[in-house]
C-alpha cells in the first residue's frame, strides 16, 4: 500500500499523507503518531511562542525519529523568531500558512530544510514556486479553519496545470477514494486535517471528537467574514453568536475568537469554543487509532484505482 | 474513448457527459450539438412558458436523433404545465433542479421517461431516492448560478456512499482529470456546464464567451445572498452594483434580477447583464466545438487513469 510520487520523495515518507496544520490539535503526541505510521505529522505552531514552539519540538523529537513538520502561520507576530528555533532545532519539514513567506524560504532552504506553503490561489502559488518552494499546497475553501474562496477540486485542476513543483492536495479530503481523485487531478500528495481530529493519539477534547462524528456535510459554517479572517467552523451555539456579532459589534466578536480554539480543544466548551472542522466532518464516522485510519485511506485509495482501471479499461500494456 | 456505466445505459449515450441546465443558454441548438456528439444535451427551460418550451423540443427534434434532457426548476410557477408538455412531447429525459421533484417522479416514470434530479445535500438525494428517481445530480457550491452550500468533492464522496442509484458530479468540472477524479469517487457520469459555454456551437453572447476565457479561478462571486436565491456569476459592474443593493436597497437588487441572464446572454451587457459560470471559468482556455471539447475531456480522463494506474502499480491480473 506504498506509493512513490515527488512527494513522498522529497519528505522521504512512505504514504503522501501530511498531516494539515492545526493549531493546538496539531500536538506532539499527534504529530509523532502520524509520522510514525508513515505519513508526516506536523506540529501546529498557531500562535505559539518561540520558547514554547523548542518545546513541543524536543518533544517530538523523543516522540519519533521520523520526518515532522512544523507549520507556521505568517500571521503569528514571533515569525522570524520561529523560524529561527526551526532552524537551530534542524525541523526537518517546515509548511507555511496564512500569508506569504516569500522571504523567508531561502534561509530555510541553505539549511536543507524542505519547505512546503499552503496556499488557497493560483497567483500566489507562481509566486512562491518562484522563490524556491519546493512543493504547494493548495487548500480548497472546504477545510477547516482559515479558508480561501476557491473549491479544492477547482484549485487542484489548476495548480496541477500552471506548476512545475508537486502538489498537495488539501481540503475536503477523509476518504481514499479522494486520495485517488486528487492523484487524478495530478496531485502527488494529499493532506489531511478534520480526519484526525477523529483519532485516538489526538488530544482533543471528547466533545470535539463527538462534534466531528455528529457532523453532516452541511453541519459547518464560516465565521469571521465580516472580520476579515474566514474561519470554518462545525455549527455549535458559539459559532450562532459569532455570526450575529460579526454584523451587529465586530469588537464583541474579535474579543469572543480570543482564546476560542483553546477552549474548544482543551474544555470541549461548546458555548464559547470554536470547534474548527472541514466539510469533511461530515465524512467522518469513527474514532481509530492514527496507523488504522492511515491503513484504511490507502486501502481505499489503491481499491478506488483498481476499480478506475478496470472501469476505462485499461490495459497492463498501456504502461510505459 | 467510450465508457460504459450505468448513467451511459440508463441514458444511451456514449460519453458520461451531461449538460448542465442553464437557462438561456440551453438553447436547442447547443443542446443538440452535444446529443449528436455522444453526450446528453440539455434544453434549459429556465422560466420559459409551457408553450415556449414545446417550441423548443420541436426545435431540438429536427435537430438530433440522439437523447436529449430537458431541465425544469422547481421555481417556474408553471412546473405542472411544462411537465405535461415534457409527457406529451415524449421528452427521453427530465432533470429536475432547484427544489424538491418528488411528487411528479412517478407520473414521468410511468410514461417511460428518465427522471435525475440536481441535488446540494445529501438528505434530499436520499428522499428522492425513496421516490424513485433513476439518478442523481450532486452540485457543489463551485458550480454556476444558483448553488448550494457544499463542494464537489465533500458531495460526491458522501452521495457515493449513502446511495444506490448512480451519482452524476457537477460543479468545478471542466477537465478530464477532474472527470477521472469523480469517477475515482464512485461517481458513474458528470455534468458540465460552464465549459460548454465557451463553445461554437453555444449561442451565447460573444462577451460571455469572452468573460469566461479571461477569467482566473477567482473571478467568479456569489450573488443573491441576502436576497436567499445565492447564484455564482464572473465579477462585472453588474455583480458589483448587486453585491452593494442586496444589503442596501434588496427590493432594487431584485428588480435589477429581472432579465439580467437574458441581458447577458442576448447582449453581453456587463452592466446589466448576469453572467453566470462556475469557479472552472477559470481553467477554459479556448473556444471549440463541442465536437472537440468532448473529445478531448475523455481523451485526458483515459489519459488520466493510465498515469493513475501506472502510478500506483495497478497490474491488469488485478482485474475481475
Amino acid at each position: 500500500m506504498k506509493i512513490t510520487t515527488r512527494i513522498t520523495e522529497l519528505l522521504d515518507i512512505e504514504y503522501p499523507i501530511i498531516e494539515g496544520g492545526m493549531a493546538w490539535v496539531g500536538t506532539p503526541k499527534l504529530a509523532a503518531a502520524i509520522s510514525n505510521a508513515g505519513a508526516l505529522g506536523t506540529i501546529g505552531s498557531g500562535n505559539m511562542t518561540p520558547d514554547i514552539l523548542r518545546e513541543k519540538i524536543k518533544e517530538i523529537k523523543h516522540l519519533t525519529n521520523k520526518p515532522f513538520a512544523v507549520n507556521i502561520i505568517m500571521l503569528n507576530p514571533y515569525v522570524e523568531e520561529l523560524i529561527k528555533v526551526v532552524i537551530e532545532e534542524k525541523v526537518p519539514v517546515v509548511i507555511f500558512g496564512a500569508g506569504n513567506p516569500a522571504p523567508f524560504i531561502k534561509d530555510l532552504k541553505d539549511k536543507n530544510i524542505k519547505v512546503l506553503a499552503v496556499v488557497s490561489s493560483d497567483n500566489l502559488a507562481i509566486r512562491l514556486e518562484r522563490s524556491g518552494v519546493d512543493a504547494i499546497i493548495g487548500e480548497g475553501m472546504e477545510c477547516g479553519g482559515h479558508i480561501g474562496d476557491v473549491t479544492t477540486l477547482v484549485l487542484i485542476q489548476k495548480l496541477t496545470e500552471v506548476l512545475s513543483v508537486p502538489v498537495v492536495a488539501a481540503g475536503g479530503i477523509a476518504t481514499g477514494r479522494a486520495i485517488a481523485a486528487m492523484f487524478a487531478l495530478g496531485a502527488e500528495g494529499v493532506q489531511v486535517g478534520t480526519a484526525f481530529i477523529a483519532t485516538k493519539e489526538c488530544e482533543a477534547h471528547q466533545n470535539y471528537k463527538e462534534r466531528i462524528l455528529k457532523a453532516g456535510i452541511r453541519d459547518t459554517v464560516v465565521t469571521g467574514v465580516k472580520l476579515g479572517h474566514p474561519a470554518r467552523v462545525i455549527k455549535t451555539p458559539f459559532s450562532k453568536k459569532m455570526l450575529k456579532l460579526e454584523t451587529n459589534s465586530p469588537e464583541e466578536a474579535e474579543e469572543m475568537l480570543v482564546g476560542s480554539l483553546k477552549k474548544a480543544f482543551i474544555n470541549g466548551d461548546i458555548s464559547q469554543g470554536s470547534f474548527m472542522a472541514g466539510q469533511s466532518a461530515g465524512l467522518v464516522k469513527e474514532i481509530k487509532s492514527v496507523d488504522a485510519l492511515l491503513k484504511d485511506l490507502m486501502k481505499e485509495a489503491f481499491e478506488s484505482v483498481e476499480k478506475l482501471t478496470r472501469k476505462f479499461s485499461i490495459k497492463e500494456t498501456s504502461k510505459t
